[in-house]
């Protein structure tokens, strides 16, 4: 009868709410932005919680902390498991964060059951997986992966133009570990942030696939003037092309579901002052679709939009996709053992895709990755009204768990 | 015969020229925020200028500058020919600078044909008319007449938080001369900002009323969700509803057209990232008519778009409108002068109105007032490309200067 490990689900349910409690918000969110003062408490309070669990605490040169409980066979590639603890702004306590603490529950459900793994485990905090500070998102796995590089990630600014090397140094000083060392594989437990477990009472989401992404960036030139004196028929006014915009996107984005979607979420007006007509808009917004027609067929109908209000306004209008990023497929035989695993367990089980990015993307290409999902409530994630159940979130653990040992050892 | 002013076209405008170097930029205009490093030399230029021609420069406790031409009776109020030498972000080369540059052209004109004016002549470079950088506007002449406090003024901070009292050390360090000094009369001398003047061929506008205006302040709660995951048609995004709102407001603006106007020109979305539905956006706007009931038929469109977008959408939607300013009257007296005096030199001259405000609107309680436009390229203004010939400007100074010589004498 092979090892069995009993995760502590009450514990990882107060680490989680101890967690959520570092940059609290009063509807029941967290602000953490990554590498703000409260992202720094978070890192802290990992560092107690792993050194307390006896795993050694290091970071790479991007801050991701690795919380690394030692194998039998130091030299062999290491297990990872990882997720972030930044948050969106504000976000919630589950997204990113129940994989990290889910992470650290494993380590001391093996030190509990009294097991040295064989290979090296490592509990993982990749630095702003959110993106919503500073861009791109899932920063750290992308270092990692070797597909950002480190001098154009140090030079990022976030709003009031702060440099991420400067926030860096306050918050999360970098580490001499490298990027890209050689790792056996990498688990991830996330919440779902969608509706799909949800609503047909599956409690767990084996992830086969990801979308088809990428971002669309508008900049409409209109033409300045006095709000109150210029003829309402001359103005050029960038906002309402805008506006006009925001409106086709939603209906194109509308039509697409649940294969696709697409929302207007950025938009930036200059000069935005009551007595100025707009003369710049810029906007953008992020597509995703399970098939690349799909994507195609959005950025097309995006486009022909574009050109109908730029005739219809006489406006310059300028529209460009960028950072597409293919569909990727999960590792298939570590979904069929945690498939297998989660049967075991009696949970029910059923595969599915991601629209969204994770770090595990950038991780699927360097190891044999799976991604966990389990629900949350009403499909409500970058929210502080995002829920995951306690019941939930141990299943989760209890499952990374079980797939963590068969790996380790 | 009286004495006879002639002023120095070409003197004027290669001082607006010069002016206009003073925060150019690339498209003809320039970029002069109030109390930005631009401005302060916008205001060296001008002390030295004014020193040139003989002036002694003092300032108020909101940087206001007062170039001061003594009188033979010293006691006796002064006249005042005021406007701001600020600009938007960007502006142009004539809104406001016209006015306190041939004010500078006034002093000259006196003192080229040996006139020792009886009443003290000071020229006023109001310090914050546009309101572009730090609100409200016709900051400097609302304190000098009493309808706004200076340590209100002092805490109004800019886009960046910078307060104004920190741009003022920096830029335009504040003076011993109070506001509220009695004032014999005020002469402005403005571009129209309005197409009136140039489609009806008149050269000369004498202002003699004011509009009706208000502000409107939206800000429209949604709620926080990831764009790659959440059903579209759970979505409640703030920038939806924005987007119908302003697409609304420019169709009732445009009902309104000529007598009234407002356009959307102010909008802010959080958390303005492209993986979170906007779960607040923030617009604003200005509304002017002719007469109080068009204002209020505005006003009251708007509130019941307003309603409709929030039943519609479901979203919670607060409008108020705020900073109601009535329709005034300018001085009869010194406009039947202004009418003589243009009608003496064969200029062509129409009374209208003014829709949007001026540092004249703040002085008109004080003293009786004038208020003279002339023409401006399209009706173009806070653009880059306002444009006002070098014919219409003279001609404007010279009437100014007509009409200050009788009032100083």
């Amino acid at each position: 009868m092979p090892a069995c490990l009993q995760i502590d689900a009450a514990r990882l349910w107060s680490d989680l709410m101890t967690m959520g409690a570092i940059g609290a918000t009063p509807a029941g969110g967290s602000y953490r932005p990554a590498l703000s003062p409260a992202d720094r408490e978070a890192r802290n309070l990992f560092r107690h919680w792993a050194q307390e669990a006896g795993l050694s605490v290091g970071a790479d040169a991007i801050g991701t902390l690795y919380a690394r409980m030692e194998g039998l066979d130091p030299q062999a590639d290491p297990v990872l498991i990882g997720s972030h603890l930044d948050t969106q702004m504000p976000g919630g306590r589950f997204d990113g964060v129940l994989g990290v603490l889910a992470g650290l529950e494993v380590c001391r459900a093996l030190t509990r059951a009294g097991i040295t793994p064989r290979r090296p485990l490592e509990v993982v905090n990749w630095t702003n997986e959110e993106g919503a500070r500073f861009q791109p998102g899932v920063m750290g796995s992308a270092l990692f992966a070797g597909t950002l590089s480190l001098p154009e990630a140090l030079e990022r600014r976030d709003a009031t133009g702060l440099r991420l090397a400067e926030a860096m140094a306050e918050n999360a000083p970098p580490g001499p570990l490298p990027f890209a060392r050689p790792v056996h594989s990498y688990l991830e437990l996330h919440i779902e942030q969608g509706p799909e477990l949800e609503r047909t009472g599956t409690q767990i989401g084996l992830v086969d696939r990801s979308s088809c992404m990428c971002s669309g960036y508008v900049t409409i030139r209109g033409e300045n003037g006095h709000t109150q004196t210029a003829p309402m028929s001359r103005r050029r006014n960038a906002l309402v092309a805008a506006a006009r915009l925001v409106l086709e996107i939603e209906r194109i984005g509308a039509a697409q579901e649940p294969e696709g979607m697409v929302s207007a979420s950025v938009l930036d007006v200059w000069p935005n002052n009551r007595v100025n007509i707009p003369h710049r808009a810029e906007m953008s917004y992020a597509v995703v679709h399970m098939r690349p027609e799909g994507r195609a067929a959005i950025t097309a109908q995006i486009e022909e939009a574009v050109s109908r209000i730029a005739r219809e306004t006489g406006l310059e209008i300028t529209l460009e996709h960028r950072h597409f990023r293919e569909a990727l497929t999960f590792d298939a035989d570590l979904r069929a053992r945690a498939l297998t695993l989660a049967q075991a367990r009696g949970y029910s089980v059923a595969e599915l895709a991601t629209l969204t990015a994770h770090d595990a993307l950038s991780m699927q290409p360097l190891c044999p990755t799976a991604l966990i999902f389990v629900p949350c409530r009403d499909g409500i994630s970058h929210s502080e009204a995002e829920w995951c159940s306690p019941e939930d979130a141990a299943r989760g653990a209890q499952l990374l768990a079980d797939l963590a040992l068969e790996q380790v050892l």
